[in-house]
């Protein structure tokens, strides 16, 4: 997957969700398009096909159930999520966090299926123990910064350079994504200053009154050329 | 909802999933218009939305994970199951069982969604309390018979029967379905003569050779004609 | 159980831990036997049994996560709170949730050990669903009170009277608690005017500078004589 | 902690609570100063503190549900297992499985507190992962082999030697306990020539007819001399 990405998280937000994920995939896929900056949007599971079906920046699922089919109710899959053609999904976040047993089959079943994974970490340690995994992207989010709009470039830039170095000593091939309190193209900007191949943030996005704007001045701060 | 009915839950099944979940609605929509049987089915979320523009029949979310939108990451909603145009959720399915608290919220919000719930129960005892909760239908499940194939007209007759007499003791509004080891017209015609007003099934169905003989066998034995 | 009841959580606190557990266990004791009033308190479940084997007040298990003995490890059951010679069991609490079905299963498990339980609920129609397992007690948490230190009796009276009425209408045997904000004496003498049984309260006692004179005033307040 | 160890998880059994605790952890004791293995047994925490107190080898908890002391309730800490005078841990059992997070959390306080961790780990790629939190043990146990008496080193033994070059790759110094199927002393000798340093066993010894000779066989089987 191309970098520096932007992932925005449509989480189960009302102003993300039906015609509106529709809406907002369509604005990444213009800036995309526009910039060259790598979009991608995380709807959710129930609009997922349909926005997976009408763009055609990356589209991940928002966290997976279960990593293969079977006789499970109300279960997420990969097959499901493959089925809906999206490329890949988060595991893991901080609103889904699940068993590492768990984390590891689906990042496996994952590759397998040809689909990207970007597995949430909250802490240095934690990102270690993730790229043993192999995911393709580890997304580090120190819990105290996560929805309080402080960006870790400014409140904890340590977290995210030893994040960095750990999987680097690792000779993990793991990429590294900054994933709390991104607001504005300023913490763009830092993160990837700080040695990050990008972002996931949501309400920044999606809950902001022009998040096509946003969109673009974020693009544009990863100074990233087509 | 009319009844009897005939509950489909797709689970998460690769027969059910996709293009197949499409293919079984439209037999059960297609058996449904030939019998006057009110068949509803269970498509798992990535399915949800396109099953339920494409068939008239009542369609269901598996399970809901919160009763509110927001910031909630992985999670579906009732309001996410209202957008996809779905006509009711089942509740607390023994695969996804949740807490008392959650059922009790889940089950609220369905109702002023103008959406149908379906609590899954296990005892006459559990079965009692969710009736507490005023879904609009208790599935009555055994655990114990739970993908055995053996169905508890048979094996657990009084466990039914038990459930249903809690439910008229507590001047209960909530209507009985059969929900554990239904996978014949025979076991669909035992459910009803207990009392029930219809059942709820999954892989007698879904993993069929044949499901549309499968279903149209069971709704003939509900003996119901337009 | 005798009533009025004053039940004392210990939770996870530093303060109540250990010999604290003790000391606290038998200052409640002491005003237990000066006042008549019945004290219970519920110590983590590494004091269980050096509580309860050293006070003659009721001891109760904060909670039980397995109804059955087996093959379960971390698990705390029926059968170890019994031979610790506890005397009874919050269960559901709102820090400790559980399902309905597991729910179901413990209370009817504690009844065949002669063990007391007090099931949790946050709202009436949570505690007439709880009511469906015949309980002893079901003690009423609006949840939003948790922890403020603003007394039910207070700010939401209705919840309490209505959640009473609930178990009345449906000629339940369980009887009612206050469960949330309670923290002097004059909301322990609101909770009974409103109809209730007793209170559940934790860090009003555990955290007091004084528990021991906290507790007096707290058993003054239910106006009981022995 | 001396290896090789031999560690018995008393699970939630009735054969192994209560006085049943204290005679098994006796009889390790024996063995031990007998054959100087070392012998370390895992209590429930109904049992921990008593038998912590009564017995000199090692005694661990079965789990933990909090790295914190406070506000929780059935909540078993940290501070609880050194309170009670417990030497360390199991951390994510097979039947108690946890997030990476609280992993992380769990297994850097008891480094903070002194006590040992043995993190439970169903694949080599899990165990490195849990190699990155820095436990002084990680027990491999390939889940498909939990239960049956099957022992690892017949049945997969590339899982556990796998796990062990993993573990020397990453420069860990955490040990390999060999976790799954364990039941004779071949079990123990055949894990300790794959390469771990000690067992991690239940029922083969909780649910033996005559414990104390099991256990001695198996001290036997690890050749160690005093």
């Amino acid at each position: 997957m191309k970098t520096p990405v932007i992932v925005i998280n449509f989480k189960a937000y009302s102003e993300s969700l039906g015609m509106h994920a529709i809406r907002l995939a369509r604005m990444a896929e213009d800036i995309s398009k526009e910039t060259g900056v790598n979009f991608c949007v995380a709807p959710q599971w129930v609009d997922l096909r349909s926005v997976a079906s009408q763009v055609q920046i990356p589209v991940f699922a928002q966290a997976v159930d279960s990593a293969v089919s079977g006789s499970f109710t109300g279960s997420n899959t990969i097959e499901a999520a493959k089925d809906a053609l999206a490329d890949g999904m988060l595991v893991n976040h901080s609103e889904r966090r699940i068993t590492l047993s768990l984390m590891s089959e689906i990042v496996s079943a994952a590759k397998t299926s040809g689909l990207v994974s970007i597995v949430c970490a909250d802490t240095p340690k934690a990102t270690a123990a993730a790229c043993a995994l192999n995911p393709d992207f580890v997304a580090i989010e120190p819990p105290e910064l996560i929805g309080t709009g402080i960006p870790v470039s400014k409140a904890k830039p340590e977290v995210v350079t030893k994040a960095i170095e750990k999987v680097k000593s690792l000779n993990s091939l793991s990429k590294v994504i900054c994933g709390a309190g991104i607001s504005t193209e300023e913490d763009v900007a830092a993160a990837l200053r700080l040695g990050t191949v990008g972002v996931l943030l949501a309400s920044g996005v999606v809950r902001a009154k022009d998040p096509q704007s946003v969109m673009l001045r974020m693009a544009i701060a990863t100074g990233a050329k087509e």
